[in-house]
């Protein structure tokens, strides 16, 4: 598959890169922020962390606003953070409203039209994206690890609990935590999946697949703000899945930070931590 | 002078302030960006840093993009990023370039209609918005330094070179170095001004005035990217205050960072590195 370079910038010493490609997944031309660090200069195979970003967020805002390419230079990590869905395909509705459609697709494969042609942004992130960023960029096999913000950070908790083993590390920040609960949740799942009654929402919910999880051994890392008007207005609810971790015996972290809004300003100041973590997984030790 | 809070974003620990105010300078509401770090809650006075933008931004760019909060937090700094022109006069002709007028105010003091009632940005930035940053923060007195990117490092030597002694220290990223001499600088001068030969355009030109600097001592930081477009076609010049520098005995840094273009990836990839130059010689000492 072809990449196209759409812009390069050099930032702490390595090159903060987007690219555009055809994508098979979701049938249209995506764009897809790649931050390769300085490391990669040393003809090293690099570890990669996938961030997925949250409703109305294209690749920009991660790339402008996380400060997260500091922290990759640091360790020699690759970033790749993918857009939040498909774009430019103009289906009935999907303008309408900036928590549906464009700028929205939940990280789920979608079974109900128009979506399900396009909205594959499941099949999109786990699978077409890695075998693109594998195929062109010095990636060690293996290696990778997923974090995201809000509903991205719903989008790296289901992504890695329904490929276990696939990812080494999992992180979010502010993530929607059980969205068969909330009204963001209710509104895509519904929208893309058919009402809860005729289709398994449970397959797509953290809160749900924890319950199921059975594979190696991981932990979900959670971060949340607890100024977070999403919080208190209940589209999160990061208590649901804490409960669902520890009833069901996976490990959970959940680190509340005071003060703290669900703002990029939020993200930058944890994202260090969140990348240091991830690169102790990554490569199985403490930095 | 009453300011209004826009916005408040806790970030690193401090708080990402945005205030609102009317300005008798220029004559309108102004924005001005505040960063109080941490140590603002132990009652402390703290040194102050100011930041000028470049051409078309406002207070945000510097905000969402430079980084700059991590280093302000851990040296324990305020800074103070204004706007970069009056905004809202809707004069004749002051939004049809993205060079001048609007977003434009090359932090002169202009003499010419319709611009000089409004356009006096420098007197903004050195007298007004000093008062009132000390009048409500808890400034520790005289210990302030500025800097800035572009037409706005042009704006944070002309500040300092024509008020010595009113800052501890200055740096610039890309300034624009020689105003008299490149396209941007003509153009602007000769709108806020007037004719090179009617004005004295060597006021306002830091090139021109290190060779009549008299003040305390004072070292001029600059920062160039070297794959920067706006060097390559002449708009920057640093060559030319690094000669008048060296011919005037003024002395002076240029730091030449290979591969880094005019963009806030060049500046976030070395703010912390200025902020500590500032913080050193703000507190007169090594960190």
């Amino acid at each position: 598959m072809a990449l196209t370079e759409e812009a390069s910038n050099k930032v702490f010493g390595g090159y903060q890169k987007v690219f555009s490609h055809d994508s098979k997944e979701v049938g249209c031309r995506m764009r897809v922020g790649v931050y390769l660090p300085p490391q990669v200069e040393e003809n090293k195979k690099l570890p990669v962390i996938y961030w997925l970003s949250g409703l109305t967020c294209s690749e920009a805002n991660f790339i402008e606003k996380s400060g997260a390419q500091k922290y990759a230079a640091e360790y020699g990590v690759i970033i790749v953070n993918p857009d939040t869905s498909p774009r430019g395909l103009n289906l009935p509705g999907d303008s309408e409203s900036w928590d549906f459609g464009v700028g929205a697709g939940f990280y789920v494969n979608a079974t109900q039209e128009p979506w399900k042609k396009n909205y594959r942004m499941f099949s999109y992130v786990t699978s077409e994206l890695p075998k693109l960023i594998s195929d062109n960029f010095p990636v060690a096999e293996g290696l990778q690890s997923i974090m995201g913000h809000s509903m991205g950070g719903h989008g790296a908790l289901i992504c890695a609990l329904k490929n276990p083993g696939m990812y080494k590390s999992v992180s979010a920040f502010a993530p929607i935590c059980n969205p068969s609960a909330c009204p963001w949740g209710i509104k895509a799942l519904t929208g893309y999946l058919g009402s809860q009654e005729a289709a398994k929402w449970s397959d797509w919910d953290s809160t749900e697949l924890v319950k199921k999880y059975n594979g190696p051994p991981l932990e979900l890392l959670l971060d949340q703000g607890l100024e977070d008007n999403f919080l208190k207005s209940g589209q999160l609810l990061p208590e649901n899945l804490m409960e669902a971790c520890k009833s069901s015996g996976v490990p959970a972290i959940l680190k509340k930070r005071e003060g703290y809004n669900h703002s990029y300003f939020y993200i930058a100041s944890f994202i260090g931590e969140h990348i240091k973590y991830h690169v102790e997984h990554l490569l199985s030790k403490k930095l």
